[in-house]
């Protein structure tokens, strides 16, 4: 016999899909209405919604102070909430979109139209901003969403997923469009992860174990975000000025997160030139440097570079310092280490930059500019769900279109295959 | 110690993702003459190519004649290949597309771009025909492919193969861009599935059991070809004519294929005037009928309708039959029973049919035609690597845009992130 917690697991995911159905055929003007109601109520519940948060907090004193500020929300952060709602509101329904219409032979026409995917679960970190966003988005984008937070969040977002619920109730709509997983038994993952015949799509946020554990366990398609090495390459032909405010920008401006600088390359012909002002520079801002041989000629402070600098994701004031041959050393070494999210060239060389943009395989290839803009709202999307570093169905920032797919209306006057 | 077999193929595939890199950035030029040489290829080594699937025929007397069938070549059938490696030729190179370009408020100048997968892994039947296609299909959509098709067709695959190879060579190709797992050990595809490092798609194409077999085993994500279960509707308001044409066509004009009518579902206002005429056509052409209560009081001789009769794709003479309530009832019953790949309304409502072809959630869907038009060429793509009944990524036809996906290429002139 299933145990308790797995049917009602089961039973989440066919209200969702059930609930997907009426939510793929909901008017714009419906949505967006939903969607303003919805920042309106967030606003109007701020005292329950901090009182949860509160509680939520009042049980990770053992947590870091990065870990708490991602966990705390005040009037400030559910005004921004609500703002994105809003925003999410603004953009342009994907839905119903003509993507490609032709006439066949045959005298068909075909129409290749923007669908929601159906349901999509989404599995994160301890923030409650993301629990709002997501259904946004997912409602904007008509998917029901089966949303599991951080267990640490979970009063938080349980107060957040209420108010957002009642307003569905309020205007009667189908009930499953969005739900929570309230419970902090890790079973539940498991068994969400099973439902391969109601749940379409998994997005995994949060730690590269967790997406890692989620890709094993899963019998559903699952669109990750891994690691975000990304690199800067100082080419020959660099404006070395320029080089040095991307370089920098990219590694410090918030050393954090997933499109920050985490090594740089250098062609070994500016090596000399570009090198000592650089390194002063990041030295002077208490970045740690590890170097190849060239590299810690001139620094001799510079730490060593292992192979396995290369292929880490610091996420901290470190940065591994390459001098490399070429271009193509430098193409190579970028596909090899790399994790295919951001990578960028400095140069003035029309040739290397269109050799680099077409043979970096990464989501998102700069030119002349920091990789730091690898962003859903730096993008214009308006919001993200997250940064893809597959290669199937989404790449790079998600919104709205990259929560959905696409169908082939095909229009007939009787006809039959001959 | 890895088996020698589990190196040999790993290093086939880390040579394809090598050559994946080259591949990338080929000129459609180039291409198109290298498809060309293939089809005058094929043509002239027609002889060594007979022999080898003459041998392959030889010890596959134990088979039934649709297997002989698909597996067996003639000139006329090396004629077709090399005519689809022509059309593929003509057909525009989806590399390097620009989808969408925009400039942010940064001043960045933003291209979506469509780019080649990558590496992608086929898994076939034994019909050497598809070794050519998804060479074809592959090299011009700057992917390499590996190959594994069904072992009794060997030696013609690799006649195939080694012509095609040859131009590839004699054009200083990169090795690697073609692949062909010459081996009968069935281990080689669980090998193959475990290297998600250098490969980046698998297609399965064949039966429902290897391709559940594959998504249990791959580490790599898959573009699946499940069964197709497709429905024609007869709606209340369809031309009664019109609706004997289509379903007719639609069971009987190929029954053994994919988007062949499996179930007819019959409007309750209309099964009375329908039923007896289409019914007694059906059995004039042999169908066997196996209906709901009603079916069965117009047509005795039919057998009884079970709920797995409504989920089996028959590939034969047999089709399900069910009067259903309404409109909705009909959407209900394909989206809890269907496969999602294609089915169909017949009616002269606009609004019954525009919530058909919202509301049911199939790669293609109908009005007024025979679900038998789901197929590249009938599409108009040129040509085909499969039919997704997936979701994600790729929905229905599979053509050269199919096997792309895209990545952003961001210009700038220095900026850095604020």
């Amino acid at each position: 016999m299933k145990q308790n917690l797995e049917i009602q697991i089961e039973n989440i995911a066919k209200q969702a899909q059930a609930a997907s159905r009426a939510l793929a055929v909901l008017s714009s003007t419906v949505k967006n209405t939903v969607l303003k109601d919805m920042a309106i109520a967030l606003l109007g519940n701020q005292a329950i919604i901090l009182k949860a948060n509160q509680k939520d907090i009042s049980k990770s004193h053992g947590e870091n102070k990065a870990f708490i500020d991602r966990l705390s929300l005040n009037a400030a952060r559910i005004k921004q909430m609500a703002d994105s709602l809003l925003a999410i509101a603004k953009l342009k329904d994907p839905v119903g979109e003509v993507i490609r219409a032709w006439n066949t032979v045959s005298g068909l026409s075909i129409h290749k139209a923007r669908t929601p995917i159906g349901v999509i679960a989404i599995i994160y970190e301890s923030r409650p901003n993301v629990t709002s966003d997501c259904i946004g988005l997912g409602f904007k984008s008509g998917n029901s969403v089966i949303l599991r937070g951080g267990s640490q969040a979970l009063n938080s977002n349980l107060a957040i997923f209420n108010v957002l619920n009642q307003v569905l109730q309020k205007h009667h709509l189908a009930e499953g469009a969005i739900n929570l997983i309230a419970t902090a038994n890790r079973k539940a993952v498991d068994y969400l992860l099973k439902l391969n015949n109601y749940i379409d799509l998994v997005i995994p946020r949060g730690g590269e174990e967790l997406i890692k554990k989620v890709v094993r366990a899963s019998a559903i398609p699952v669109i990750k975000h891994y690691k975000g090495i990304c690199h800067v390459y100082v080419d020959e032909a660099a404006d070395l000025n320029m080089a040095q405010n991307i370089c920098f920008n990219a590694k410090c401006q918030r050393p954090g997160v997933c499109n920050a600088m985490e090594s740089m390359l250098v062609h070994r012909d500016v090596a000399a030139r570009f090198l000592p002002g650089m390194l002063k520079k990041f030295r002077e801002s208490k970045v740690e440097i590890r170097g190849c041989a060239f590299t810690r000629k001139i620094a001799s402070w510079a730490k060593r570079a292992t192979a396995r600098d290369y292929r880490t994701e610091y996420s901290d004031l470190i940065l591994s310092v390459k001098v490399v041959e070429d271009l193509d050393a430098a193409i190579a070494h970028i596909n090899e280490y790399g994790s295919h999210h951001s990578d960028s060239i400095v140069t003035d060389n029309n040739f290397a930059a269109g050799k680099f943009l077409k043979q970096v395989d990464s989501a998102c290839v700069y030119l002349n500019a920091s990789t730091r803009f690898t962003d859903g709202n730096q993008f214009g999307m308006g919001a993200e769900i997250g940064i893809s570093t597959d290669k199937l169905h989404a790449r790079g920032p998600m919104g709205l279109e990259e929560l959905t797919t696409y169908k082939y209306m095909v229009y007939g006057s009787g006809q039959v295959r001959p």
